[in-house]
């Protein structure tokens, strides 16, 4: 009996040619495809891997899962890499990982496969993933190992009656996912040069966007979305619904030159209209209900979390001990947010809660009761102390000279 | 002999009140009026403070000191208070309290005064400044020791002669300089509703922007911006031109809930047309120069920076050894930035660098000589180690069940 | 009906003076006393109260809670402010606090009262914990307020028949509790000399320890001290224990310039016996069942509760958070440590663990599997590329040269 | 013509059979011998390289450079790793790197060689540096490459005619420098098991050590160590008289388990004698003349530069970032420390310099001009105003209940 292998099957020529290189290799080859938002025709992509060669094939829709626990952490952390990546790719990675092993362990299979190359991040999401849930399972990946190039994958192909994609010439690699989509490849690598329109696909232009803004309310329940424009939705639902409207209006594109785990620098481009006005949403609204020791030191934890994340740690023990920091702060994050989409600008109105840190009467209370002379005098004499003492005895002979 | 006090004098009701004031307190008045880019006419209230009782009066152009050492470190710092705030009022408060203690010193006086309330950071700003600077000069609050009610100075003013301005029931108040305009008071007191259009000068509301973007470049070297579309401009003039162009296009609008140092949240609404240019510029061309290890650990630095600054800490010893190290980043941060200004938005279209990391020859390089197979394995397999160790013995039991 | 106080009473001079002086302010004043582990005679001092002219008396045994609650959080936190104070007198505080709105409450009391002077840390600890449990009482600081020199109160003593100590040239001002001892003052002030062998009361001098060394196991589960020598004790008790033992061989002496919340240098003296000893074996069962990322990230964490705990902020919505994390660090923290007590040394010399990461079986996995000569090529060569690609871009003309 | 390798050579078994090994594989072999202060006896192990086959032989002496540029960052850095290990092999490991670079250059090698194994630390800092110095080097690992048996290993020595030392059972793996001397392997590997006597060398066992204790007095200019008992002393000589002195009185022994950069955890036996009695004195220096801001920030900033020397970074273009925050922090560390050793312990009895921020002086100054009354109330009040808003709103119901 062969050996059986789970791949992670994306439905490009890629992973297709995985499903006959790993059966030469001496594998049984199960496929698992997930759904996570990207937006693909997932049916027509279970039956090519069985019709390539797989000897069965799952899809396996996750998007509530991905929303749940994956985008919500990535919100909740404020998570941009480096500043301005919101980490799409890097969410997914783990989920997929997870289900490929639980395919795995169901089914029996020594080993689980992906389709990444060697020189980006993702494979080691994958593989750190992978062996962090089941250190037994052998990882293999076929594209990285065969190294071809891209002619000679075609070869294969075709001798082996793969079906070859017409639009090889398509100068993108393309990932995306409900948090948003990931665009690098060759028209791209010059950093003096502008993304070509055409690298956009979830956001219109800031040239065709609609000439007037629109308003929209989303709210929270402890730091969870929960209803948009006063429908209530689940947060799959509401993430797929806001990249309409905020892509519509230009907002969420990045352009990015960043620093890949495995050393180099890369250039990618990002379009995430739902993730960029939610970030936004959700931090005016930390910004009313955090107490400023809350506010000033969670950034701390919120830059771990996200080097975590990208550094494809996720199942780290790391991670449930920040969570466990995360979910303690969210506890009052519960509000509304008025954010008005216009020209590529997510531009945040208004913002209430019934926790809210700052309101009138609270205003009045304090100007009456804490402000007064003296409070202001004594903190400034205290606050300053350990500066006047140096200059005190720094500057002995200048004072007096 | 009278002793004499140095005023910072603004020109304003409550400073130009406080001029009689310390006169009836026995003081004589020296008042010291800055120019740090208010866009104010300076030569007015230079007169005007003599003519309402002032011994001596002083005007101060430090506009290039202003740019040069404060609006640069917080340029190179990407300051931002709370990720939003561009610290304008936090930069100029010591650079005016260095004046007044240097006046002070020339003129013999042994106090100095500011016309701050007690409700504010520019309080703690000015005075801890002042006492780090010459620890023996008593510092004077008048406005906050006086504490009138608005109708009470009014009387105050007018029984002295003092003009009191017609538009007394302007709500807002204001304080600008080079790198921005902020803006404060009753009717912004709503966190629910958005800021009136007339709170803003210096940007264009998106509505009135222009219909066609604008391309402009900005040169860089060893990260300070020496040239404006290929002309060569001092900084202060190269921001002052920036705030007129990218104002134009409604860039480096803020309406922000803060805490201030003092305990309180307070909510301001900010403009910075020139430092929200510049603060992406700067960023991106750091992504290509800096190594990946610095570029991660200068946000560490970057934030305690604009802590300090923002709490009045300018000249405790911790700012020279904070700038120690920002000093040695920029030494490599020189290159051109393209900026495309458009609705509200300042968007980086294209970096280049003769020190850039990311470069057609490098990605060659690596891709023939780092980027093998085997490399990436053996990353990959050290990397989740300890990953992997901990789920061998945890999951024990579980993997083998 | 006269309005109540509840007083924080230690039985010294200070408190009992502010018994007699709340009630000439017109309060009726109701005294309470806690056993954190002091030491002392606690029923002598609840009936001194009353003699005094309290109107009822409290001593309430609040060991365990200190321990399990205060102590606990400090171990776990591996909590030294500066690198060397562990926080005897900044634990206690908030617990006390909160026994006094407590008792405020039930008594339908309108304020409490604390006999700290205006100087220390403490009297930020009281008052922000008592406002943070309960925003609406008031806090009295008799002794800061009254601000007599000692002549003066022993005068006030005296006029009221309040027994004055005939000791009062005692030098020192002590604080006690379970964690430890902490003791300042005048003689103490001369940082260039040794502090007198009369300041130290829990520890003995090293040339007076017995020449045997002492070895004792100390068990953990899950992060919690529970066993000492194989005797399962309560946490109180099994610190009381520690602390003689540990005492015995002169371990846990602290000799601290520090610098206070309220900006001024001290000079302290700490014993600390049990806690220097427990902090110590803590911190070598996590270096064997914790992983890398945990290990490396928590003494940011314990940095951030140390320096809370300190400030006052005990009660602060920052702490959940923190602990939040902490809590979840401490699952596999199971364990045994034995510690070698000898000359003031308290030396970890053996750890286990049933989660240990380091044990031969795997020492032997690891050999075999990982350390194959290519995952070290591999990952070394993509750990130094972006060092690598620096030099390859920054001294080009040399190395050709 | 042959190729050329520079070999780092230190005598052993490892690099002798590696001379012979790279001569079999085509090189003419330069090898290069380091005095970074290990007390071995270089000319002989000089004259041994040659005698076994290298066409040259080094023998540099580097231990002022050692000292002065790589063990006062770690003294400056208080650089313990993990809170422990005070980087002894990871401080020569660059040293050595840019020594070898030099050599290559200068003799016109294209490699460079070391003995590491492939489960280490060391392979890292010296691949790293030697990349960072001439990226155009190649570098070899000839013992990680060969990947023999100690057997295989000495069947290859004697059929060339390469000496075995006769100790081969010495279980220990030792390196040694100025700054300690470190000590891994077999016997050591039970964590349970105390380290035995014969581990160490530079210290004495606590049970043999003076009953009398020692103080000395160490002398710092600006952070650097200058004198010791008021002899000026080259910072390489002050450290090998102070490891004699405090060795006698066992200071500096250090059982630690670690983690690895390469993703175990390794048990390590450390001395280091004059680095302990160093960075305590350093430290408590620091104590009374750094005022509280830098005091409180400079440990962000030596976890750092620990963490980069540990992982091989020491020529990160972050290096000399960091050291520009360090040096400006060291601008006051200037005075005498008293150090009283016995019995294991370095105990610091007394600190003194002319830059202290603590003195008696002050201490009046501030408690009559400081330390009144209000100027703690109002800092208190302000101090903990956000926790009691944040109280105030939150317990709205529960207080008035």
């Amino acid at each position: 009996m062969s050996k059986k292998v789970v791949l992670a099957y994306s439905g490009g020529l890629d992973t297709s040619v995985a499903i006959q290189w790993l059966k030469e290799q001496g594998y049984s080859v199960i496929a698992c495809c997930l759904d996570v938002g990207e937006g693909k025709d997932l049916d027509f992509i279970k039956d090519k891997a069985l019709k390539i060669g797989a000897e069965k094939s799952y899809m396996i829709d996750a998007q509530d899962e991905f929303a749940e626990e994956f985008a919500l952490t990535a919100l909740q952390s404020h998570a941009l890499y480096e500043g301005k990546y919101p980490l799409i790719s890097a969410l997914s990675r783990p989920l997929i990982a997870k289900k490929l092993v639980e395919v795995a362990e169901k089914e029996g299979a020594s080993a689980v496969a992906h389709g990444c190359t060697g020189k980006g991040n993702d494979q080691v999401r994958f593989e750190v993933s992978i062996k962090a849930l089941n250190p037994d399972l052998e990882v293999l990946a076929p594209v990285r190992e065969w190294s071809w190039s891209r002619e000679e994958e075609i070869d294969y192909a075709s001798s082996r009656g793969i079906p070859v994609p017409i639009n090889l010439d398509n100068p993108f690699s393309i990932d995306q996912n409900l948090w948003g989509r990931s665009n690098e490849c060759g028209v791209l690598e010059d950093p003096w040069a502008a993304p070509p329109e055409e690298a956009y696909e979830l956001t219109q232009a800031l040239e065709k966007t609609p000439d007037q803004p629109e308003l929209i309310e989303i709210e929270f329940e402890k730091g969870v979305p929960v209803a948009l424009n006063n429908e209530s939705l689940g947060l799959a639902k509401l993430i797929a619904k806001l990249n309409t409207i905020a892509g519509k209006h230009g907002v969420g594109r990045i352009d990015h030159i960043e620093n890949r785990l495995i050393g180099i620098k890369s250039r990618e481009v990002y379009e995430c209209p739902a993730a960029a006005t939610l970030l936004k949403a959700h931090k005016e609204l930390e910004d009313i209900t955090l107490v400023k020791e809350v506010a000033h030191f969670k950034p701390v934890i919120e830059q771990k979390i996200t080097e975590l994340i990208y550094n494809g740690l996720w199942f780290s023990p790391l991670t449930p001990a920040l969570k466990g920091f995360l979910n303690e702060t969210q506890k009052y994050v519960t509000g509304t947010i008025r954010v008005k989409l216009f020209k590529g600008n997510a531009i945040v109105e208004g913002r209430k809660s019934p926790y809210s840190l700052y309101n009138e009467k609270l205003a009045t209370y304090t100007k009456e009761d804490a402000f007064n002379h003296q409070s202001s005098v004594g903190f400034i004499e205290l606050w300053g102390l350990p500066t006047t003492v140096h200059s005190a005895i720094h500057q002995k002979g200048k004072v007096n000279a």
